[in-house]
Formats: structure tokens, sequence, C-alpha cells
């Protein structure tokens, strides 16, 4: 589904916010400096779905704020965020595309890319520090936290079969649900919305995150390459151990067992080697076991809901997490 | 001069307060995070002069701020964001070395240093939001967009010889001024001061930033290796057009100019090619010049002091423009 298709129907009623933050993330971002803004711009423009601006903008809809202005304005500076967070993970990923392209890594470099993604951060917080309520930023700055926390705990994890649920756990909540969660708690308080509706949101967004990250540790084993813009098992030979290969570590026969361990233990991972990976997740049932994961924290997103008043928002919302469940991009 | 000398003799009004910064940075980052605490305390505890606390602290001082607890948290915020700045850094100019000792980046890797250093500015704006006053936490995210524009011009004009003296100095400003400035105003902020003290300090910050880093150029071409902990010619060999080789371009002989034009064409500089960049610096007086210009900017520090009430403080300010004048570290 393309991003202008997601923005006509599941974000039809914001779809005019989102197409103010599009202009804003458009913007020139620095005078005179040509290659800073060419690489920010390459990063901004990257045809997300700006899932998390459209959490942001539906959960303040869905407390029933008013501030379209300010609204937007986090919403923004909520994917900026996750813009910067990218550029960085594509250096330690060394991900040579992103988004079916050339990573800004492969294109000008690791010095670039850690330097835009550092002012493209900076930004973000500059927007933020302009809002009234300085819970908003707090809530952001845990985020990142929690990103960075969890993107070094993946690095020491790599390779390991041997990796614990909870570490698992860990790396999916910091490194995805996190700053969703955040964007959703900015948007109930950009609303004023009282304690318990706030929390509620939090929670909404930290179990669609979870949810979101699982589903996409799932389709890196099942869906075709052209889906997914990168290469089917692209995770394993980044030597990260996700949800269908631990799966396949608990419940596979002994001999799947030793023929993982014998892929892991490969520097490189040839187009055979792939599809025998895949064939040993296929034949364990990881993906499945995975989307049964998934259905739990969606499950839980759902019922956070719940707390939420009956609206269009928060019927979009709900559309959202069976979106995120049935997405295939 | 050690960094318990500068504590004990220059900073000694200070020196309690420096105690407890040293004590905050030395903290436990992370539970249970073996890798990312171990280079977080790396990169904390590297033996740096601690500068932009002190300046923060002695800001706060001299505008009569009785919020201990408050300065000291915002400086050890400061320093946490200088070191995220230094990380980062380093793998832009692939340095081996940091302070007489193995960088984080030759120890680690590019991709722990990258997620530390992330790690470590989100702590810092974590930090910053909780302080009372928003102009504290503007300050500081200004400074960090200044220092990302900088470093990317920085990366842009690398073995530009031609490189302009604006070009130069809005490197030199956002590399290093503009963190130094950042704390000077907020120290001012924390004690409350009136607007044309908070501006007297934020421009003392900035000029005395300008200074520090030409002074660091300057001894790129003149201090001794064991004092810098980082070989002569340092800055040219990573590509780094600075004031004493601008002078050499613009005052050099013709001769002189093309020996300069030849080293630049170079992939690697040996010893030797090192020595005749020396010798071409010093026979058109490039550190001189580079001097001449330490002390514009430092008058403009010290002419800023003249709007500071006297007291401990504001002169040991005062004996730090001096310190920065003849530091040979």
């Amino acid at each position: 589904m393309s991003r202008l298709a997601v923005h006509n129907g599941l974000f039809a009623i914001i779809a005019g916010e989102l197409l103010e933050v599009e202009e804003r993330l458009h913007a020139p971002v620095s005078d005179g400096m040509g290659l800073l803004s060419a690489v920010a711009q390459y990063a901004l423009a990257s045809g997300g779905k700006r899932i998390r601006p459209a959490l942001l903008l539906l959960s303040a809809q869905a407390c029933g704020a008013e501030a379209r202005e300010r609204s937007v304005a986090l919403a923004s500076a909520a994917e900026v965020m996750h813009a910067a967070s990218l550029l960085h993970d594509d250096i330690v990923d060394r991900s040579p595309t992103r988004r079916g392209r050339p990573s800004a890594m492969a294109r000008w470099g690791p010095d670039v890319s850690v330097l835009v993604g550092d002012f493209l951060y900076s930004r973000a917080v500059q927007a933020l520090v302009n809002d009234t309520d300085r819970r908003v930023l707090r809530s952001f700055a845990d985020a990142t936290v929690a990103m960075a926390e969890a993107e070094v705990l993946q690095l020491q994890m790599l390779r390991d079969l041997t990796i614990s649920e909870a570490d698992y756990l860990r790396i999916v909540t910091g490194k995805t649900a996190a700053l969703m969660s955040a964007a959703c708690r900015a948007g109930a308080l950009v609303a004023d919305a009282p304690d318990p509706l706030v929390d509620a949101l939090t929670a909404f967004g930290l179990n669609l995150g979870i949810g979101f990250q699982l589903v996409d540790d799932a389709l890196d084993y099942s869906a075709r390459e052209e889906r997914l813009g990168k290469p089917v098992g692209n995770d394993f030979r980044e030597g990260k151990i996700t949800y269908p290969v631990m799966h396949l570590v608990r419940t596979g026969s002994h001999e799947d067992r030793l023929a993982l361990e014998e892929l892991a233990r490969r520097e490189e991972l040839g187009e055979e080697d792939l599809a025998l990976l895949r064939d040993l997740v296929d034949r364990s049932g990881g993906v499945e076991a995975t989307m049964r994961l998934v259905d739990l924290y969606l499950g839980r997103a759902r019922a956070e809901l719940h707390g939420v008043p009956d609206s269009p928002a928060c019927r979009t919302l709900h559309h959202l997490v069976d979106f995120v469940r049935e997405r295939d991009w």
C-alpha cells in the first residue's frame, strides 16, 4: 500500500494535518549548508508511512485536542527524531538500502550520516523545547534513551542464539515501541487529557509498537523481497536473532538446530543458505509463533483503547491496529 | 597541567562543585547494560579539564546564583553533551587516540560509539528537561544544532586550501564556542540574571570558545606530541585546513605554496612530510598569526566581563581567559 493510499484511506481524518507535517519535513533545514540540507532532505523524504506523526495526531484528536498547529509541530518533530535514528541505525547495520533505495550511509558515507543524524535529532529537540508542556519533551527524551539502550543491547546480542525472550523484548520495545508510545503520549498531553487517558494512550502506543516490530521480524522470514525493499533473511544476515529463529532454537528438531548453528557460524550467507534458513524457520512454525505473540500485544493495545472515548480518531486507532496486523510492507 | 592542578589552582573556588560533577559523571549510567555502561564510563572519565562545567558554575556564581544543586546538575549535563560529541567526532575523524589513550571508536568500533554517543546526548537532554527554566535547554539545543552544522561544514571543506575565513570561523564557532557559550548562558540563567548580564556571559563564552579552538589549531603546529596526546600536524593529516595553513596560503612565497599544495595532494603523510609542513607554517609565521587572532577574540571575551560585577567568580573567569591564552595542553 503506497503512502498516499494510507493517507487517503486509513488516515483520511488527519490527511490535512499529515500534509502539513509533510510540508514541514520538506522545508529547507539550514541556510547555506548544501551538503547538510541535501542529506537531511533525503532522510526526511524517504517515503515512510509517517506512522509516528499519525499516532500523535490521532491520539491528540481522540483526546479532544484543538491545538492543530501545536500537534502538527510535535508530529513533525517525532518524524524528524525517527529519521535521525534511522540514519544512525543504517551505520550500525551497514545497510546498503533503506526502503528500496540506497541508504544515506551508502550514498554519503557513515561520517555524514553520523553528523546529519545528530543535526536532525538536535533540531527535533529544538522544536520540542518550544512546546509549553515539558512532559512532552520528557517523553521523547525518555524514548531516545530507551532507543539507544536497545540498539546497544542488540549489538551485544548479535549472533547469540541463546538470547532470552526478556532481552529480545527489551530490544523490540526500545528500538520501536518507545518512540511510538511517546508519540501517543505527546498527543494526549497536547489535549491536556486526564492522567488515566494519558496512561492508556501511552500503553496503547507501547503495545502497538511491540506488535509492529514483531510483525517486522516475522516479515523478514515471510515477505517477498520486492515488498520489503530488502532481502529476506536480512536480520539473520546482520546477526540479529529475532523471534522466528528463537522459536526454532526452542522447538526445532536436533538436526534443524544443528543446521541453524552451522548457518550462524558462517561469515557470509549465500542465496542457498538463506533458502535453507527460511525452510528451517518454516518447519518450526517460527513465523506463526511470532504472529501469536503479535496478537498478544495487539490485543493489549486494543484493550487500552477501551479506556478512550469513542470518536472517529479512536476508531482510526482501532483500524491502525488491524492494519499493523495485516501489513505486508 | 594535570586536571587536579587545574581544579586546585584556577578552579579552587568551585572545587567542591566540580567534585560533585565528577561524582555524577562517574555514577552508573544504566542498569544491567554492561557494554553501554563500560563505554559511557570510558567516555566520561576521559581526563578532560571539565572546562564547560567550570564555565557554567563560574557564570552562575558570577551572577550570584545560590542554586548549587541545580548548577551542578546542569554542569554535569553540559559535560555529558560534550562527551557525546567527542564520541561522534572520533568516528568522523577516525581518531585512533583521544587525550593520549585509545579512542572509544578504536576500542569498541564505530557502531558502539555512534550508539553510546546517542545515549549520552539523550541522557543530557533528559537531565536538562528537568530544569525549571526552558531557556536553559533551548540554549543547549541551539548549541548542538550549531555543532552538527559546523562538523558537516568541516567535512565539506576537507582538503580545501581555499577555505574562506568566514567558513573557517563558522566551523570554529560551531564546533567549540557554541557549547561553551551555552554553558555560560545557562549559568547566568540559573542565577536569574538580568538580560544584559545573560547576554554578556553568552558573548563571553562564545569569544572565549573561539579563542580556545584557535589556540587548539595553533598548538597542532607548535606543541610537542607528548603534550597534546596526538601527533603534530594531525589536523592537516585529517584534511582540516586551519588558520596556520590558511595564513601560509595567503602570505607564503610561491614556492612554499606549491610545496603545500603538493602535500595536500598526498594520500598519506610521513614524518618527513609533516616536518616540511611545520617548516612551511613556521616560515610564514602561521602560528603567530593565529595567536594574533586569538588575542582579538580573547580581548572581546575580556571586554564582555566588564559588564559583570566584580567577584571571586568573575576574577576566575578573567584568569581562565589568560589560562586559555597560555595553555599548552
